[in-house]
């Protein structure tokens, strides 16, 4: 396995980007985010998916050249209709308009209508974060889990983030699905030929299976977190990313493998101005105080530390800076291959 | 095992309130919120917390005559220092409040500093479903979680709820808290004689366990949902409530048991006005059209229904408006005790 410096994979993803269709500052923009998702270790939301962002906007699914516009805008929300743009540069922009929003107004809610998957939700909460504000995002994706009760897939594995600034330290960054586990994780175990615990996939009658096909084949469905309570936030996440702000919902979502269609993807965000409520100061000598309690605590037998929410994404991050992003063989081999279509020289981003 | 009218609990609840030292409109908001528990199945959150509260009330835990403050208003966001009030009313005020400020803006944000236990989220995120608002509630709790890697009670089983306005039906209610399970179905295995499943519970040792002793009584802790996952929403639902409000945090906030002593609660709300996203009526259709999806997808062999969130609860409200709240002997000897110790009759409320 070799690995690519994140210099150079930003610079791949970003040339990659703008020789599939998309202008210089929006592929730079998404370039920064889906390398964000590398460096951190998030390694199913970065250059991973690079292929398949390249596909969309060869074969439409993605508009190359969409039409933004600021919808239904009050003081303190407003509604990006994205017009099927590119998922993460529509987002980046959502953010900076609620961080401004919120910059007045204390609270800020933005929605966007038609957008497309944005990567790692983290990538947009620490926007907020690093203007010292709480940021939380959320999105609709393609349906993957059940209802309670239910067999057939019927709602996203939506994802979710949360990020706090703190004084010094890297944000504290919460960001999970409402599944048990990402399907990711069953392609992952089906490649290795192992089979999964019980707890992660449902077989398309609704009961528990080891058997990562019965999830990735046979129209099964992803566990929910806590039962019925990550069924109940799933449909939570999309009825205010997805139903809210005019995009698709449900079933209806678009999978990002039909690289024909676009996804209708919602997104949505709240920004809430931290010194609005507290002087910035108080507000984080508290918070310094809660995450040490938190992670000075007593210890299981076998634990070698106690994480903070983002922590070893942090710690990734450091590791990545100096190492660079490890690229399984045959990721490497398809990034070549697209160089290749794209007319770019592999050898020159050190693939 | 008895039942009591809905009406007589509400009464009975408000008249020993008063009795306990608080001014009838706070009695009043307070008995229709623990009414709404009791109404909804929310049992533990009901009128089987009356004697704790009178407790607290009698020793000095909660502040009978609080004086509730205003602090730190925008036009979007706001502090209420409750100044150790009754939890209940300090978040229906705030709730109106927040509900109030997103009339006009769109988006509110207000903060409880030092409030108290408040009862079932729902009861206030019903609320802005009933004002045709999506409301969010969350508040900080007594530590019962322990860090991922931890053995310690260092976050409390932190309970959030969303609700969403429908048409015509009762709002979709999503009411949680960051635990698999609550330390009331331990108690309730306990008294049974039964032991749990695991997945519930974790010894001092973080083991799992079947004992639900070794969690009640011999300092185990809740498992949180999703494992890591649950442990993040725990201390982001604990930022935002805690931390920002002012209030206690971690492992400092004050079991409700201790009735000598403020618990030091923080909560917080979020509102979101639909109408200045979407025209209402669009939403309405959108939201049906999805809670349809859900509720009519393919069920799995032995279920009866798909129950959407909030629904069961909505159900049980419906039959138990018929017949009153089943009381079990126990707590209907304590009910009528606490009567006596109040001064008022309990035939008078058919106890």
């Amino acid at each position: 396995m070799r690995s690519i410096q994140l210099d150079q994979l930003r610079r791949f993803i970003a040339d990659s980007l703008t020789r599939s269709g998309l202008e210089e500052p929006v592929a730079a923009i998404t370039a920064r985010h889906m390398a964000y998702a590398d460096a951190k270790g998030a390694d199913t939301h970065g250059i991973m998916q690079l292929p398949v962002y390249a596909g969309r906007l060869r074969d439409g699914g993605i508009n190359k050249r969409p039409n933004l516009a600021w919808e239904r805008e009050t003081g303190n929300t407003a509604v990006l209709n994205a017009d099927n743009g590119m998922g993460h540069y529509v987002a980046h922009l959502a953010m900076e308009r609620a961080i401004e929003l919120a910059e007045r107004g204390g609270v800020s809610f933005v929605a966007i209508k038609n957008g497309n998957h944005f990567g790692a939700a983290a990538s947009y909460t620490r926007m907020a974060a690093d203007a010292k504000m709480i940021g939380f995002i959320t999105s609709n994706a393609a349906p993957l889990l059940a209802a309670a009760g239910g067999t057939e897939r019927v709602l996203g594995n939506n994802p979710f983030s949360f990020a706090v600034p703190r004084r010094e330290e890297a944000p504290v960054i919460l960001d999970i699905a409402c599944g048990n586990v990402a399907m990711g994780k069953l392609t992952l175990a089906h490649t290795k030929g192992e089979s999964i615990p019980l707890g992660w996939a449902l077989d398309k009658d609704g009961a528990p299976t080891t058997d990562p096909l019965d999830c990735l084949e046979r129209g099964g469905s992803l566990v929910p977190m806590g039962g019925h309570k990550g069924y109940g936030l799933a449909q939570m996440m999309d009825i205010l990313s997805g139903v809210i702000s005019g995009s698709k919902y449900g079933k209806e979502v678009g999978r990002i493998g039909d690289t024909r269609k676009p996804t209708g993807v919602g997104c949505s965000m709240f920004v809430l101005n931290v010194a609005k409520l507290m002087p910035l100061d108080e507000f984080e000598d508290r918070l310094e105080d809660l995450v040490s309690m938190v992670a000075s605590s007593r210890r299981a037998p076998g634990a070698e530390n106690i994480y903070l929410p983002g922590q070893k994404g942090s710690e990734t991050a450091a590791v990545r800076a100096e190492t660079g992003v490890p690229l399984p063989d045959k990721l490497a081999d398809r990034l070549r291959e697209l160089a290749g279509e794209l007319g770019l020289e592999a050898g020159e981003y050190g693939l």
